[in-house]
């Protein structure tokens, strides 16, 4: 794949050179690694000596910055975001890798309705009722349950679990083996036996989600869990029953979250935190990887370690922990010099 | 769906006066979003505020609170239970939605055998020897190697994986996702690699067990992983080689046991908690959200923290830190007196 | 199955009297459960004793320990090592339990090339361009999407997801639910929303890894995710985008590594441990489990705690922690000792 570096500009929506804009580029890479005819990318001052040494024919980069005579300039505001468009154009996301077409060896029920450029792998199972729109693409082996909707421009991977009744928005990524929509956690101990507490509520996904490999979410008891529009969830997540997660929040690996947990918009945490039930995170806050968050966090506060408190104190603590030994000396110090005041 | 309040009444087993019995109820819902024609109950005192407010037309209550004279009281000495009948009786499980009778997508060995009235989802595997109760329904995608057998009243979502020789008791619910039966994690070092220890042991899980999605039990080395009658494991949980869990224990996301750990009967265990290997956690016990036991704990005793210890010792730990900087402060004072005792 | 002890000393290679060669050994077992015509072992003086009690016919044992004269001995340098071999001769590894032949249910591209004595399970999907080598084995419901390329001597679990351009070695295992080349966790924040980083790496896999149920490997940004000969990985590992895994390396159950992590070889973590992104563990190191692994660790140090520090000085802090009340305490007394000698 090829483009002129015209059609490159045109992409990022900037104006070159009459004289460069027939050079042909033929991919994009780092600094590190990019060969003669790639177009590469610097994102700060730091990265200037390297460049000297780079291979490429073009680079993004800001004004701010003068490249060797040898690399043609395209200057843009934000050349990390420029890389991320030119990357899409030479890369195009790959929805007709996993499927296309609907598969002779994929199950239909009748009453399941598919928009138009549906692509469906083989053994993919849809049940009855089920809604899913334009342009979506689904894995081989996911099974899509009963009354479960589906928005249009989706990409499902591999080996899925949609169970029934779930609602699912548009522009949505489904990484292989999640699970959304499996039974919550609940159960009521009663005559020395655990009674289920039946899970009759539902899922709800917004628009651009993306929910990485191996993720549960739970449906709700009663009423919704609910994962607003933006919102990433890395690998092996786990969700809670009526749990509502605000938009473009990001949470790591391994994350997880009890029931009945509110946590607020463009909140960011850190892989194998954990958040106890019921507590809210506002919106902004940030929660570092493994904390142990027992208790509500203000809008746009970092906590960490457990139980989590606010960074700056945790880091506070620390170093009083560390500091014991000197602590205990000094308290040895002390001792010795009451000892012959005393015996004066 | 509808029913008389006389029904209702006879399914949690109360009597009610002759002129409630032809009351009609439509369903069930909490007290802040139940309706006219609605059930709803309330657990305590601090409810009674907001009942004033509600729209239903009958509650489960005990004798001795007294709802608004609109709201026709059901009187039982347990409203929570009684509630979860209803609900069960409003929304019966959905056993159906996930499989209905036998699919012809599915494939059954021939040596395998089927109780009545059990049901196939589509690309299911039941490989050779596999024998399967009555009732039991199995969703689509999962797939059950050799010689395992699974009990009667069994409900299994969509793309589980049970490994052969596995044993599985009655009325189990397996979520979407679960794998049970994998290798065991043991290898020995030799001349500088790694031999696979074979995992030649089984798993065995009792009557009436909940896993929840995505959660791993690893089979035993020699001999069985038992997981006894009426154990719940939530989302994710890693259960290794040997373990042995007592019945009616319940533990929750992401938790992670070692090889031959011991659990016992009716310990209940927080999310993220992690047991060393070879330790044994007596009946009863209790242990905190993210906790690392890394020594046994006895029976009825709460442990948190890392390395844990009984939560009343670790509240007291946490207490001392955070007292560090008064304790700094106080040196700091004693060294100033000692200092001009000194000069004195 | 049964064996003349004469075939399994040939087994492990060595010489035993002639009298004992005919003896027929019926299976292999611990001290504990091993009966009449069973072969166990001991690898320790420890187990002496119960050794008196015990029925096998025979045991391996080291030449410096004399058994009761009841049970033959075989004498070998590393009993445990010629244990294992023989585990292997009554049990051998069961492939063809996973699948058999090629089944007229599994779905294989065109253009996908498959070696001699490849077996595929029903519900399989192998995608265009997949290569897989000779006697490898692939489970009910295990998709493996284009380009793909497997080794020889593999054997895949079922329901497992290979997406597009993975790259794996000979003889490895791979249990239920694992997911590899799933996209890596990366977006960019601009105008109030995060932009999907193009995840257009790949992950390879060395030879005689194991990587065990539902854990998660992604894909690199660009360039390789790297797991190298003879990593093993635990249930529900997360491994992120572009991290690097030294051979021989061993990471117990639900251990996450954020992108970019580069683990040495011969590492070993404990569960549950986490790695902060782009930090570098060296060769031999030790993480403990429930670690959190935030700055680079030397080639052979053992580290624990959270923020992981050397595992020796973490144990002095906890000492220090938890002799605080008596630190307490004698502040106080100092204090009394002051006003005392201040009111002379």
């Amino acid at each position: 794949m090829e483009a002129k570096l015209s059609e490159l500009a045109e992409l990022i929506g900037i104006e070159i050179p009459e004289e460069s804009k027939n050079i042909i580029i033929s991919g994009i890479a780092p600094l590190e690694t990019a060969t003669k005819n790639n177009i590469t990318f610097i994102t700060g001052d730091k990265f200037l000596k390297k460049l000297e040494e780079c291979n490429a024919t073009a680079i993004l980069i800001q004004k701010k910055f003068s490249p060797p005579d040898n690399i043609i300039p395209l200057y843009v505001d934000d050349p990390f975001y420029s890389y991320i468009k030119i990357l899409e154009y030479f890369n195009p996301r790959r929805s007709e890798d996993i499927a296309s077409g609907i598969s002779p060896n994929a199950i239909i029920e009748e009453s399941a309705k598919l928009g138009s450029n549906v692509s469906v792998a083989p053994f993919v199972y849809i049940g009855a009722g089920v809604t899913i729109g334009d342009n979506t693409t689904i894995g081989a082996g996911t099974i899509i349950l009963k009354d479960s909707s589906i928005g249009s421009g989706c990409l499902l991977y591999p080996n899925i679990s949609i169970i029934d009744r779930t609602s699912i928005g548009n522009n949505v990524i489904i990484h292989a083996g999640v699970v959304i929509g499996s039974d919550g956690f609940g159960f009521y101990p009663k005559n020395g036996s655990l009674v289920k507490v039946p899970q009759i509520g539902i899922v709800e996904i917004g628009d651009n989600v993306e929910l990485q490999a191996n993720t549960c979410i739970d449906r709700a008891v009663m009423g919704v869990t609910r994962i607003e529009a933006g919102v990433k969830l890395d690998n092996l997540v786990h969700v809670g029953h009526n749990v509502q997660i605000g938009s473009n929040t990001v949470l790591a690996g391994q994350i997880g979250i009890a029931g009945s947990v509110r946590i607020g918009k463009g909140v960011q945490a850190g892989g194998q935190a954990g958040f106890a039930e019921h507590i809210k995170v506002g919106d902004g806050a940030g929660v570092a990887g493994q904390a142990g968050v027992t208790k509500d966090v203000p809008p746009g506060i970092i906590v960490s370690g457990y139980p989590a408190k606010e960074h700056r104190k945790a880091i506070l603590e620390e170093i009083h922990i560390r500091n014991l030994p000197n602590l205990k000396q000094k308290i040895k110090e002390l001792e010795k010099r009451i000892s012959e005041l005393e015996n004066r």
